[in-house]
């Protein structure tokens, strides 16, 4: 059966350079055009952790050697790297396509998505961005008012807020493409944070995890399923030890028991089991259509998953 | 009359720096908003000649400061620039349909141009981009094979090639928002230069005339009008002399003879009078529309131009 499926793909997987994005997209591009050609409308949310991080510290190297340049908030830079990534994936896309002898459009469509300035993730950033800095530097960063963080003995880094996507402004443009046809890559790096204040979308010093602004995509754009792309197959309780179990079929109930229980890491497989879950609880089941469910499995294995042969899948009841 | 119309804003227009850009952006945003609001539809191609250099030149510092950082070709540079200027532009746009209760959806869509891998143009690169050198600096980048050139009597600067647009690869994107009655920001910056070899379109050393795309953009998408926004309200002939002349209404053949007579300067006048005319030339009639026009003019001045009352308009006949 033809689904709607918002794919999110790692920033990470993209690759740390210009070459090995172009490698990456290449491969990343097969298995969606896979997807595309078995039927399904598919819309691409993409991370965008070292793009972002490398645009960071080009704007902070040349703010340093002249102090007339301009500092680039982190909104403004989210922006930018939609546009270096959702040009690279769209190129290698569209390559894809053209090898297969298909027509359809794909475009990367520059994406807002508005936060809760009361969001409590504002009191407590915790997501690294940027590069690494002695101690010294960083606490003359903590001097002017910005966060940072020690992070896994790597050294200090800039940390900014994850708040949670309450909505995707260009949403509209998103759905409209999906229903001409057309593949939308949408939300790049979860999107530029905006909040609403005096009438306009102000940038707000955040990165939205890119799971949680796909789940948001998938719900406002009535998709059939979200698939989060990891390093690994399926999910797993008691992962790396001698108890190791895959998991097949979650419902929303099951789910909430293994969390509870901590099975899932912090910073790693949680964010995504939990990203998932806000999809399937966001989402209704619709006349004459599977009911809407989330997939956790690798880049490779997406064609199979959603034929039912592979990944871990959540649903909302059995 | 209801008319589908391109407008090519300046980068110029949109400001050196952060705040200016943001300040312009939202004048621009109103006067666009006032075409949308008389039941025009829109597309937008803007400028990004200030904002690719600042990105190309954070860039070249950072790599200057770490060998290990990426020297980014012009054509990614070209992206960033998209989703750099592309959120202030569809973010003030957004804010001004809010403000009048207009539901309209606008968007930058990340946009390849396709240039001639053997356009003449590459033998002879002259459009600055990025910072003033030294002669020094020229001539050891000069050494590496990269076109310097003396700029004005200000300094030496990189340049590139400026080919023509040949084809606007998500141009069906482009139409189908227009058709969805949502308003595209498309070819940003003259478009991302690519050319086709081996079955994938390459990143080309380019920067396309904005105007020149905004006139291939109008072709595709079946265009009444192109709207060529400069610092003059009309075009004059004998410009800065006692018998200078706004022109009203000009054919093509008039354009033609005033171009052989040079009345107009080269990289000022004379490419937005060619850009005018190649979009109307490329343009057929439409039963029940008016013909397909080019109007230079002024930004605030494109509703009363729209309208019939200013600007200099080219059309193929009286």
């Amino acid at each position: 059966m033809k689904k709607r499926i918002v794919i999110a793909l790692g920033g990470n997987a993209l690759g740390d350079n210009l070459e090995e994005q172009m490698t990456a997209a290449k491969i990343t591009a097969g298995a969606i055009v896979d997807l595309v050609e078995a039927g399904h409308e598919i819309a691409i949310v993409h991370g965008n952790g070292p793009q972002v991080g490398m645009i960071l510290t080009a704007f902070e190297t040349a703010a340093k050697a002249n102090s007339k340049f301009p500092v680039l908030p982190i909104s403004v830079c989210v922006a930018l790297s939609q546009g270096y990534i959702g040009y690279d994936l769209q190129n290698t896309i569209r390559m894809e396509l053209d090898k297969r002898g298909m027509k359809q459009q794909v475009a990367a469509i520059i994406s807002q998505v508005e936060v809760d300035p009361n969001d409590k993730a504002f009191q407590n950033p915790t997501k690294p961005i940027g590069g690494f800095m002695s101690k010294e530097e960083a606490d003359a960063l903590k001097a002017q008012g910005v966060s940072v963080m020690e992070d896994a003995g790597r050294g200090w880094r800039q940390v900014v807020a994850s708040p949670k996507p309450q909505h995707i402004v260009e949403a509209g443009i998103i759905k409209g493409m999906l229903a001409a046809g057309q593949i939308p890559i949408a939300a790049g790096g979860g999107g530029i944070p905006v909040a609403m204040k005096d009438g306009q979308y102000h940038g707000m010093p955040a990165v939205i995890d890119k799971d949680f602004s796909a789940a948001k995509l998938a719900q406002l754009i009535e998709a059939d399923m979200l698939i989060i792309l990891t390093a690994v197959e399926k999910v797993a309780i008691n992962f790396n030890k001698p108890d190791q179990q895959w998991l097949d079929t979650l419902t929303l109930a099951e789910a909430e028991k293994l969390i509870a229980e901590n099975h899932f890491a912090k910073g790693s497989m949680l964010p995504k089991m939990e990203a998932a879950m806000a999809f399937v609880k966001s989402s209704s089941a619709k006349a004459g259509r599977e009911p809407p469910s989330a997939l956790i499995t690798l880049l490779t294995k997406a064609r199979d998953g959603v034929a039912g042969k592979t990944g871990t899948k959540i649903v909302a009841n059995l």
